[in-house]
């Protein structure tokens, strides 16, 4: 098996383009906007470990650590490509902070210090060591941006410690973490310093996992975690979609290090798992609010979509690790499939207020239907985006994932640079330099020139969404990617994926998709407001035989689609299908990711059809 | 306005046929069934009175004594065409035991009696007006059917008493009842009796509701009990649909009696209301189980339906009683859509157990979707009917609606004979004999045979579902229902409504059934159970092309029909509408009052289609 090794996005130059305009807005807009919600929320100042029973100050929240964490790393990205003076100070400041009120034998915990020090290490749920995972990526960043280990160097003190609790003495109240993360977190420290006790402390936790029955807190059983059984026999994704993600990350970590088999397989059956039978279409996975999770095969209920942003977060990076063990451009697809749908969906076009859930349809009567009755407890996701959320690990996932977005689109396969996703940048990997241009997802066209790559191989993923190809030079393909034979040091390709609005529908074993069907445009996909129709999306038929024009939004960064479909005017509650009576209307699909940024509206991805 | 008179079932004879079979099994099983389950459960017991705090006895609930005296109607009903000591013997027990241990002051009601005697008309949702209703519609079929009044007599004191306290006094907890019910039973009783002060209770409870706030508990507001303001004023159907089917049916009644013509446009309003915009296509009604209530207009949803037995069979009587004051054939067209479908879909073929809750689909996945997490509080309606219900209310109501399905049927307007719904039966209407036979609902072909009504004109209603008619006699149309002319003493027609299976879609304002199709034979619906197929009603699409072959089921007592429809095969989760394979098969669709009869099965009425 060749592995494939990741190209930086501190090595990549994104040019003007659909994501030069969106890490623009993260660096300028959605990186302060989380950080200022962090501050009025108390987030910050926790780390000043002010915080006593009685105080003024908000209490800690046990997972608050990992909120700033996330910011810290997406921050370190951000410096690493442009200076901020306000963000470096900002982080320099969390950093000494951390440094001063760190617990002398390396522990790091506001919550289990400030709060509830008597229940250090004692609750798996607790989330310990899920921030610790995201100190490390910080820590990680930190160094790539800055080039010290000073973060590095206050993980591995607490990295010591867990390593003498749980391994040495076996003395916390848990084996393995309730809120996975950490193990991900160690293979990219081990990945940089190449520290044995990282990758061992990581395969720990990975081998521990599910050998035996940990203490859950009761509401929840140990598929929740993912603890049920030893990790290497999973087949199916279960449980907390984020924990899921995470961890099957790691698992795909652990297999590309230590090259195990079974844990190979595992992934690959898990990752087959999610993307056969529990995903939505827009990448989006864990269909129900309750615990947030994965649940039966083909639930995937529309309106009630839980479909968290973090878990979609969590899917890309699996699948991302998945592509470097695995040569296969299905895996790019889901990385592509996420990353212009179920990820950014969960901001705003404006940058500042985000989902933490991203149903694929709103009907706004559902949130009062109860007229009569009071306080009916019926979760639906909410309308709008939001500034600030109690539980608040989406705004900061996102920030991070846009600094780093450069870090999806190329790899290096033996000595062959591979292209996964296609943005308008250019790089140098192992002394070949590679410059694309596009203007995707607008289009489909994408020209590639290659210097100083004379006698290699290139490869390009094939999108899964492409029905025909037009590439100028000869190439043969391999696993879903196009290889092409680089044969002068100025070669260039051009490549026509030829982009054009697509109809999808869903396998006959979804009920909630049952005789609908959905518009993508290339990897975009499409959902119909009725903002824009003033009619509810339920209430209207596309005419598949209507041609399907598309017209590129600078509002939305993509284009937006217009065709024709049907209304039923019959104003009968019921009626025969001879006494129904039939209006055409013009209908406008705007990108899904764009939904609910101009106001409450209903909503919906699946549109019925009339043929 | 000519007002219509109904002819009671007593002096309907109902021959074999669909009707006939139903209430053979209601005599024999359904009525000993429901008693059975009333002696295990208590509700017998408690008329001796002899619960006592710590007492061994199941402990009196306040609505226990509705319960057993719908019971009790239904017996009396029974008695009226047919002996059976069993039940004589039991009915005239608990006669024994209400006389015996009535309070002195006319008072009864067993709960507040000996287990809170304090709360006696303090608590408006105590249900005690609402508990006198059923033993004044109980004490009506004793007289009809004994002659006696004792029954009559016992409610009088009662009634004496609540007039003193609420009309005179005003010394109750309340001013209107908060389960309406009374206000029906009181017309019914006023009707036989024809004692003024029946009909001024009935209208001081119809006038004073909604007139000033009362108390209700906390987790509702006024519109949920119908008393959010002035009954004429209501255009509106809101609220707990069983108390609004009550109330709604004796606002028709008070319209009836009083000529009052607010009250007759509020009613018009509120069935118009119901039935263009929030009823099912079974004639079920309240979509939702939280307050068991209607909703917002098409608010509709399928799989969650709470459609309660008893709201079918209050709609029914709503539409029942508007039939005689707006001489329209859309009323009986509403009974008859219940008494086929929405009603009866509320108990078992064989007779012994009871649906509450009536769902127009059943996804058996969605009740074990929560894999992960324990104890998940989300409410779906049974799969399988059950012999009893801590809350009991729709099993008695089956009895007595079997019971007295004759007074359906026939109406007398002027001197006019009116037949409103076709069942294998004959009656003599003032003076005139009619005479009806038919296999109705397996076809739609009626001979009426009318002796000695030379001179008069009959009506007899057009079923809407009736597209083309065959007629062997002259007649004009009016208001849906066909009049003839009887021109001689022993007039004979044949009527031809040509039933067959039609296509129905609903409003495109409905999302839970856009795109989809319910079938219907004349008035029968059917749904689809995967037990007949092996796949998920949802994964299946009707071909509409596809001629529809109607077969006599005895086991249903009515058609079964085959067609034929096709089911996508490719594996994928999502693929372009190009990619769908689909494959051929024959399906069977059985009448939906009969659905979960063999088992549990995945169920849909509205299906999706392939054009």
């Amino acid at each position: 098996m060749e592995k494939m090794y990741p190209v930086s996005f501190r090595d990549v130059k994104i040019r003007d383009g659909f994501w030069k305009n969106r890490i623009r807005l993260n660096e300028n807009v959605t990186v302060y906007s989380v950080m200022d919600r962090f501050k009025d929320t108390g987030r910050f100042e926790a780390f000043t470990f002010n915080w006593k029973e009685g105080s003024d100050a908000p209490k800690p929240h046990y997972f608050w650590d990992s909120d700033v964490f996330k910011w810290m790393e997406s921050v370190c990205c951000i410096l690493s490509v442009k200076e901020d003076e306000v963000l470096r100070n900002e982080l320099e400041q969390l950093i000494e902070l951390i440094d001063k009120n760190r617990c002398p034998d390396g522990y790091f915990n506001i919550y289990h210090t400030v709060v509830a020090p008597e229940l250090r290490f004692r609750n798996r749920d607790n989330h310990e060591l899920y921030c610790l995972g995201h100190l490390i990526e910080a820590a990680v960043a930190y160094y790539y941006m800055s080039g010290s280990d000073r973060l590095i160097n206050i993980c591995d003190d607490y990295i010591n410690l867990v390593i003498k609790v749980f391994c040495e003495e076996k003395s916390a109240g848990f084996v393995t973490p309730g809120h996975e993360e950490i193990e991900l977190a160690l293979f990219r420290l081990y990945r940089v310093k190449k520290v044995k006790k990282y990758l061992e402390l990581a395969m720990f936790f990975i081998n521990e996992r599910g050998k035996t029955e940990e203490k859950n807190p009761d509401w929840y059983n140990s598929s929740y975690n993912q603890s049920h059984m030893p990790l290497r026999k999973l087949r199916e994704a279960t449980g907390h979609s984020v924990r899921a993600g995470y961890l099957y990350s790691a698992m795909a970590d652990a297999a590309k290090e230590t090259e195990d088999i079974e844990l190979t397989e595992a992934s690959k059956a898990l990752f087959s798992d999610i993307v056969n039978k529990k995903m939505y279409i827009s990448g989006g996975v864990g269909s129900s609010h309750h615990g947030e999770a994965y649940t039966v095969p083909y639930d995937l209920p529309n309106a009630t979509a839980y479909s968290e942003t973090c878990a979609a977060i969590s899917l890309m990076m699996f699948a991302d690790r998945m592509k470097d063990i695995d040569f296969d451009s299905k895996y790019a697809d889901i990385v592509e499939r996420e990353i212009y749908n179920g990820i950014i969906s969960g901001v705003s076009l404006d940058g500042k207020a985000f989902f933490y859930e991203n149903p694929l349809e709103i009907n706004l009567s559902d949130r009062n239907r109860h007229t009569s009755v009071n306080n009916v407890n019926e979760h639906f996701p909410i309308t709008e985006r939001k500034e600030v959320f109690g539980c608040s690990c989406c705004p900061p996932n996102i920030t991070r994932f846009f600094a780093s977005i450069g870090d999806r689109i190329f790899s290096i396969k033996g000595n062959s640079p591979v292209i996964h996703q296609f943005m308008n940048c250019s790089t140098e990997i192992d002394g070949v330099g590679i410059d694309v241009t596009t203007v995707y997802p607008r289009d489909g066209k994408i020209s590639i020139a290659v210097t100083k790559g004379k006698g290699r191989d290139i490869y390009v993923r094939i999108p899964w969404w492409c029905r025909e190809l037009t590439v100028s030079e000869a190439y043969e393909t391999e696993n879903g990617y196009m290889k092409l034979f680089v044969d002068s040091d100025s070669y260039k390709v051009d490549i026509d994926f030829n982009m054009k609005a697509e109809l999808y529908v869903s396998s006959a074993l979804v009920p909630a998709n049952a005789g609908k069907l959905a518009v993508m445009y290339g990897p975009v996909l499409y959902c119909l407001e009725k903002n824009d129709i003033g009619i509810i999306p339920s209430a209207v038929e596309i005419d598949i035989n209507s041609e399907i024009t598309a017209e590129y939004s600078d509002y939305f960064g993509a284009n937006i689609l217009y065709t024709d479909a049907l209304v039923n005017e019959n104003e009968n509650l019921y009626m025969t299908i001879g006494d129904v009576k039939k209006k055409r209307i013009k209908i406008k699909l705007i990108p899904y990711f764009g939904f609910a940024n101009r106001g409450e509206s209903d909503m919906a991805v699946w549109l019925n059809y009339s043929k």
